[in-house]
């Protein structure tokens, strides 16, 4: 199946991505930080938050920190996600055409995601690698969700912000209408033009837990398109306790009905 | 001992880093593409090429896209190379600060890389985890040695392309006179205006080797300031047959020695 069409089947059963960010740090305390006890922990997520996401979204880094064994998780997740998720394997990788080529294959045959994210810094040639595959899609880096976004992001190109042109230079580096825009909750005033400026492209939209992006102006800036609200650190680290699983169910159903009150509280008005 | 310190030690031995990509397409024949196989092949690269070569800078990629044994070597490299010799990890990361310290965890603490390449995309948030290190390095991609460099990197940024933004603002992200650039070999121009912008800190050069950039004319420019030069396929991949590392040593020579006349030419003019 395509991945645009994939995308939609998606994203009419629901909005909620949730990050799969094992830091060990903030492991439930109970939980070894080895192969057995992240994979394990992982797995109980999943399973406690299926009810409300339609995607996860590990984060390369969390997995190659933890070393080899960091990789072997990150490569068994496919086998654990239900198959009618999403796996977005956010790495943010950019580099030379020969090079992307390696990352593609090490995301998509061997991690098995559908979708990566990627920075638009190297140029097409660094995107083309990804894009060629009509099954898998790619989410551009436009307006992160860190406070230091707006440095390079938000310059003055030629009269507009420097994200302005990602989002309109997308649709130019799409070969099977598989590319989409990362554009954080935390500046929904930069997501409302992304929105104007790229009406139908995907959005992964990170940063309304931990980073406390304002939900409500994030989905009413992106609604009339496609898009996903991604949370990472408060549903997988809702809690250290033993009732760890519990917490991220909750967490997760929180944050599913209260995308679900902000699309309906846009649809009323 | 601090990363400057280190760099202009190994800088005053000589200018060559050996980029070690392992292409599971590319190897010797006789040579498996596993753990024990690509180890060893490495290895022995190394080992053939330290005379000439003052730094190594496996990229990332190459490695991921072979599962988790290639972290594994990944991991092992440390122990291989010489320690007089920098190990320049090759990943363009660039994240969020929560997740940015995870990969200088990865690359710092578990590569043991001297050395990391970044973005400069996400601001300054993304790099402050890696340059807090007083003897750990970053390389801000500045402006990139492939075909589609310059879409992005030279875009006129009020009356500025944004790669000499890039190669001025370095100074201000740098936390221990730390951090260098990336300016391809293939774009001289660019890469005089570069050296103009920021005399003083270290150019870590690829592409005069499979990308053909010219090599004279890099180092013209690059000089009066620290700089390395990185070649990677046309010395890893030198020959295909058994005598591989004499090969690659003969490759690391030559370019060796192409730097020096570059270098002394440009003494003598």
């Amino acid at each position: 199946m395509e991945f645009a069409e994939r995308f939609a089947q998606v994203e009419h059963r629901g909005r909620l991505c949730v990050g799969l960010d094992p830091h060990p740090d903030e492991l439930p305390e109970h939980i070894a930080c080895d192969r057995q006890g992240v994979g394990r922990f992982l797995g109980a997520v999943i399973e406690a938050t299926a009810a409300y996401a339609v995607a996860y979204k590990p984060n390369c880094a969390f997995f190659e920190s933890l070393g080899p064994w960091g990789w072997e998780i990150l490569e068994s997740l496919r086998g654990v996600i239900p198959t009618d998720k999403l796996l977005i394997l956010d790495g943010k990788r950019g580099d030379v055409g020969h090079t992307a080529a390696r990352y593609a294959h090490a995301a998509f045959q061997r991690v098995g995601a559908d979708a990566v994210t990627l920075s638009p810094f190297l140029g097409a040639d660094s995107v083309e690698p990804f894009v060629k595959y009509p099954d898998k899609g790619a989410f551009l880096l436009c307006h992160t969700s860190n406070p230091g976004a707006a440095e390079w992001q938000g310059l003055n190109v030629d009269g507009e912000p420097l994200f302005l042109r990602v989002a309109r230079w997308a649709p130019t580096v799409s070969k099977h209408a598989n590319v989409g825009l990362v554009a954080g909750a935390t500046r929904p005033e930069a997501l409302q033009r992304i929105r104007e400026a790229a009406p139908t492209l995907p959005l992964l939209i990170p940063g309304v837990g931990a980073q406390q992006g304002d939900l409500k102006a994030a989905v009413r800036a992106a609604a009339g398109g496609p898009f996903l609200i991604n949370a990472s650190r408060s549903i997988v680290g809702a809690s250290r306790g033993k009732d760890f699983a519990d917490a991220a169910a909750d967490a997760a159903a929180h944050l599913h009905s209260a995308i679900a009150e902000a699309e309906g509280a846009r649809v009323g008005t």
